[in-house]
């Protein structure tokens, strides 16, 4: 039987997604408190990877087990014996050809940037402080370059292991809220550090450094040494994958 | 010379407000960076004390030194010398007679509860969970009870060390944002305890295990054991006071 589930996670101790020897995980933490549940070892298989530092609000794995347990049971089971920092939010049997990674759609992830002249005290897992004010507006504008199917060989990080560099953005948002400026982006796929390199470039824009174009010329020119710096991870949150409606999983992960 | 600070603070992993010789205090912190900023030793007053593991949006504080600093350098030399945790937002020359508890006109206070059947993974620190469904606008309705100048000792701690009881509610409101039901409450002043103590006796109000009547009922008995459990203090937040226009003092902190 194929299990789905949704998982919650605070990155910040976290050394990333995925299962380590040498160190916290939130992959290790999970299928070690899944085997338990289920008594025998539980191997899971993820939407999309994270890496250290960044959260997941709706991230879905899948898994496979021979034990009978009503959805309560692994969601219960699984939060009972998983840290602080990591929950089950929901468990679902899904048919055999269901596959968390190849099923998936769409990703959305959300950038939280605090802006305003003093660190963050409260929040502080949760945001990326920039004290120069921002123009989100000028942001947003920049940002529109980037829908559509692209190369976004400018925005990948050295160590990206994908095939090939082309990704589709499907929407991609701006906004401030108060303090902060949130940036939000839903692509099919993403390249390694392709949402904090992008962020990292949207940040000389709303600064005023760069023109507005500049976004969509380094789009363009494939270059990763010409854009900005890969923003840091505790501003990012992987918000989910989103999956066909026939799947019937929960309104926060379908289309 | 007289100073106000805003200080902003995670309360989770300090001992209260209040300084302490045995374990960290957000007093204790701040007193020492602003001690080694002024280069004599500081002590601070502050607005309203806040229990263990409850935070700061907008604490003031005041306190008398004869060093001339510019306001950025208390800013930017006391969040050099603070913990992570704790952050001053602004400073500010304030009148010898101004005063940051007894010039206080009025106190805000926000409670977050996240409202769903898995508990926190992210936020963790600043919400308290609630698994059973809540109704925001019952505990709306109900908490208008609370409204104007009334004896509140049914929401009192038995350590408080108030003269009386009386305090006058200015505003109460529940509303829910997505997950969450937020309390928000402004008064000219609080015992101790007292919005725990509330939020305890709105969460069976919210639940439908007592009438909407419930909360006025219980502040007219006056007796604290008839009232709902003190919430936990990791939902709670001091959003901070507020001071007569006249002072001059942040927009956040002024009538």
């Amino acid at each position: 039987m194929r299990i789905a589930l949704g998982i919650e996670y605070d990155g910040t101790d976290f050394l990333g997604w995925q299962r380590l020897t040498h160190g916290a995980t939130v992959q290790g933490a999970l299928e070690k408190a899944l085997s338990f549940v289920a008594a025998h070892p539980v191997e899971v298989t993820c939407a999309g990877r994270t890496d250290a530092g960044v959260h997941g609000r709706c991230q879905v794995v899948h898994f496979d087990t021979q034990v009978q347990r009503d959805p309560r049971g692994w969601v219960l089971g699984g939060c009972a014996n998983l840290p602080r920092s990591v929950a089950v939010l929901w468990a679902q049997a899904v048919p055999e050809d269901f596959h968390a990674r190849f099923s998936a759609r769409s990703r959305r992830y959300r950038y939280r940037i605090l802006n305003r002249p003093v660190r963050a005290a409260l929040d502080g897992r949760y945001v990326t402080w920039e004290r120069q004010p921002l123009d989100a507006a000028r942001m947003h504008a920049a940002a529109q370059a980037l829908v559509g199917e692209h190369d976004f060989s400018a925005f990948r990080a050295v160590s990206c292991q994908a095939a090939h560099a082309r990704r589709a953005v499907l929407a991609v948002s701006v906004r401030r809220e108060d303090e902060q400026v949130i940036v939000e982006i839903e692509a099919n796929a993403f390249l390694h550090h392709m949402v904090r390199n992008i962020v990292g470039s949207l940040l000389p824009v709303g600064r005023g450094e760069q023109p507005v174009a500049w976004v969509g010329e380094l789009l363009a020119g494939r270059d990763r040494e010409v854009a900005g710096p890969t923003a840091p991870a505790s501003g990012l949150t992987f918000l989910g994958p989103r999956y066909e409606a026939h799947w019937g999983l929960p309104a926060e992960v379908s289309q």
